[in-house]
């Protein structure tokens, strides 16, 4: 399956297969030098799949987790662009989950200002999120994606299989992002997650790939996130205040986005359904959370434009609306 | 005088004003934050100038020199922005020379994944050349410009009066840009250039709007050089290999592509003209080169693509064309 997603800066592919990763060379150039980015949590025969099937490759592996996502790797990755001779005609490829596709892609857009970057997700939550759409991000003195750049994937490889090694709270995790795409934009998600079988290869897979495609067509209309591409971060402003905000127990990005929609239905009824499948995925619907220490963050939050927060409201499943929300009126729903 | 520069990434105008750093709240929207940054060699009222006409002025001076781009002081440029609080509505203003430019401008671009940029180019060198374009970059482990992006200003502000400051040498340094634009697209320039009178304040004006003209209609059509941008590349190749062997005396980077310029013009006529032209400029015409560090500096350079490398050439005074020459022939022309 191929899902062609278009922008102002470039046109790719989106390559969904089951089994693809060993056939990466059919679905991508690797025929050049090729920076292969990973990280710790990566099971090592993915990436050596990769690296096989590369003509000159070269390998970085970061920690696993948000933290990897700095200016210091930012800049080792770079190094080893320079140091290995990286020209304009040769790319980067991500072999991970959203932080090694963050960095990695970061990194890519500013070599030389810009050469190819690939992404090969590993995870539930890249493959649905993070490894379409371009927005590449690393994170300064605490404050989450706050350097980064727009940067078009020359192709995204989507391989079902791999996730088959993921643990069971990163896979649920990744769903999250699923079902924030099946309340503003295909309720037709909601209704796979809703089937009795949902846990099947077959169910997943629709799952997956109507999300995917649903963020390119949003990508294709609104690359900079001007307008339409702002409905994405459903769930993320409070999310991402309660995921920089900690806790006592460390949340994982979906489960924080899971927790941060449930501020934003308008009709009891939708909020009561999401509930529902975010139990069904053993996704959290309330946690502890030191409400300052969320309002703290969030307001950090690059979203934020000074007075009031850009949010996203669910007035009735699978549509949205963009209002701002005055600081205080945030502040109260905590 | 307005020139204004329309790009697939946005339109934005170069204001060509004597005196306009005094009413720079005219051209520019100074009413929100403003990180203006500088250098050391930069006169303080300059700055002073500008961040009276700001509403919320915050400053970050770095040493003067090519050295203050690098990755610390663009890691130091976001932390401030951060720490301040700057949002996607706020702006960083440059105020000096190309290295200035370059750094504030890659900060800006990668900031929230970008945000405004203003250029008030102080130099003959990044108001001719720098400021206009959107080419913004740092280097790294001794690669120039090796970690950048295209993001174009907000809006530029050449004020022709701040020039009266600049040391005789850095004046011409920038001069030798000109004469380029002169030689590949303008030869109304050269004629310009070839005036008894020369030097005084009018003809200088016009050079340099000529100048910045012939690159904004560059800039126009091919912002990203994949075509027609790559001429201006005329005298860079071999001119960085110069700047970047460094060598017994420092070279500045204009006099660099005067002495890159040589290598590249087909007929004779057309080199003795450059050499007059660069002669009344006191811009150099031979150096002794180590030929080896030249060329190892030039294979690293961004240019290359592998075994050949992109040269432009001058077939006729006021015309380029692009070609593939082997490292061997490059060699050879050393």
């Amino acid at each position: 399956m191929i899902i062609p997603v278009k922008t102002e800066n470039g046109a790719y592919n989106i390559y969904l297969a089951r089994g693809g990763l060993g056939r990466a060379g059919e679905y991508l150039n690797l025929e050049r030098r090729v920076l292969i980015v990973t990280d710790s949590g990566v099971p090592a025969e993915y990436v050596k799949t990769v690296a096989t099937l590369s003509k000159e490759p070269f390998i970085v592996t970061v920690d696993e987790g948000e933290r990897s996502k700095n200016i210091e790797n930012y800049t080792r990755l770079l190094s080893a662009l320079a140091a290995n001779g990286f020209t304009r005609t040769d790319c980067v490829v991500a072999v991970g989950g959203g932080v090694v596709g963050d960095l990695a892609g970061f990194a890519a857009a500013s070599y030389m200002r810009g050469i190819d970057f690939v992404g090969i997700p590993t995870t539930t939550l890249s493959q649905i999120d993070s490894s379409v759409g371009g927005k590449m991000a690393i994170n300064l003195n605490g404050v989450k994606n706050i350097i980064g750049a727009f940067h078009q994937p020359k192709a995204v490889l989507i391989d079902f299989d791999v996730l088959a090694t993921l643990p069971a709270r990163h896979y649920a995790n990744g769903l999250a992002e699923a079902v924030k795409m099946g309340f503003i934009l295909d309720e037709k998600i909601l209704m796979l997650f809703e089937r009795e079988d949902f846990a099947s290869p077959a169910v997943l897979d629709e799952i997956i790939l109507r999300a995917v495609a649903a963020k390119a067509h949003i990508v294709h209309i609104d690359e900079t996130e001007q307008n339409e591409r702002k409905s994405l971060n459903f769930g993320h402003t409070i999310g991402h205040g309660i995921e920089a905000a900690g806790g006592l127990k460390e949340l994982y990005h979906g489960e924080c986005v899971a927790l941060g929609m449930l501020y934003f239905f308008e009709r009891e009824q939708d909020r009561q359904r999401c509930i529902r499948i975010l139990k069904k995925l053993h996704l959290p619907t309330s946690a502890q959370v030191d409400a300052e220490a969320v309002f703290s963050a969030l307001t950090h939050d690059k979203k934020g434009n000074g007075k009031t927060i850009s949010v996203v409201k669910v007035p009735a499943a699978g549509q949205y609306k963009l209002e701002n929300m005055s600081l205080a009126a945030i502040r109260a729903l905590l």
